[in-house]
């Protein structure tokens, strides 16, 4: 088990170990790209995507989110290879977080 | 209209407004502080709950927070004076959002 997986367990509050997860501006919007993709996608459409995150901003949120396996990194075996990032069942069970943080600042805001 | 509201209005996906307005640790610890406590909360009462929370990033928060409407500060007229902060109806209808990240935790990690 990785460093990161060993912090969220020793941490009992359930709001909390969230929080440690994804409470984090970044995090947040790229989970919300790879729902509203429904897809995979590389690391250069999410930098796209996501203007103005910096490629060092992005790529540490992922290598993050990776270790707590809401999100996979794949590699396609064409030529050249390169890898693509997609959510984890985990990662697409966020949906509902977000959904209900979108609901909260429409009826709200 | 303050700074931070206008700047809430300009942004048109409702995942990001709300990433802009508690997409931060220590907001979301402390609104969950605040639904725990069932009721108002002095300053000195979040510091402790929220340790190692520093005064300069509670007060910081706080204020923004205030900005957005989803705390306000009220002075308590006995002697000496005091002030305490307490949920407003937009602040209190964040339990949805807190409740469905408690969620996710508990049921993957």
């Amino acid at each position: 088990m990785n460093e990161n997986m060993q912090k969220i367990r020793s941490i009992e509050c359930p709001v909390e170990k969230t929080v440690n997860i994804i409470g984090n501006k970044w995090s947040i919007l790229i989970i919300r790209e790879f729902i509203s993709a429904e897809g995979p996608l590389r690391f250069n459409q999410i930098l796209n995507r996501l203007k103005p995150i910096s490629s060092r901003t992005l790529s540490r949120r992922l290598k993050i989110l990776t270790e707590y396996n809401v999100i996979k990194k794949e590699i396609v075996s064409t030529t050249p290879l390169y890898a693509e990032y997609s959510l984890t069942e985990r990662g697409l069970d966020l949906t509902h977080v977000l959904k209900t943080m979108a609901a909260w600042s429409t009826k709200w805001y």
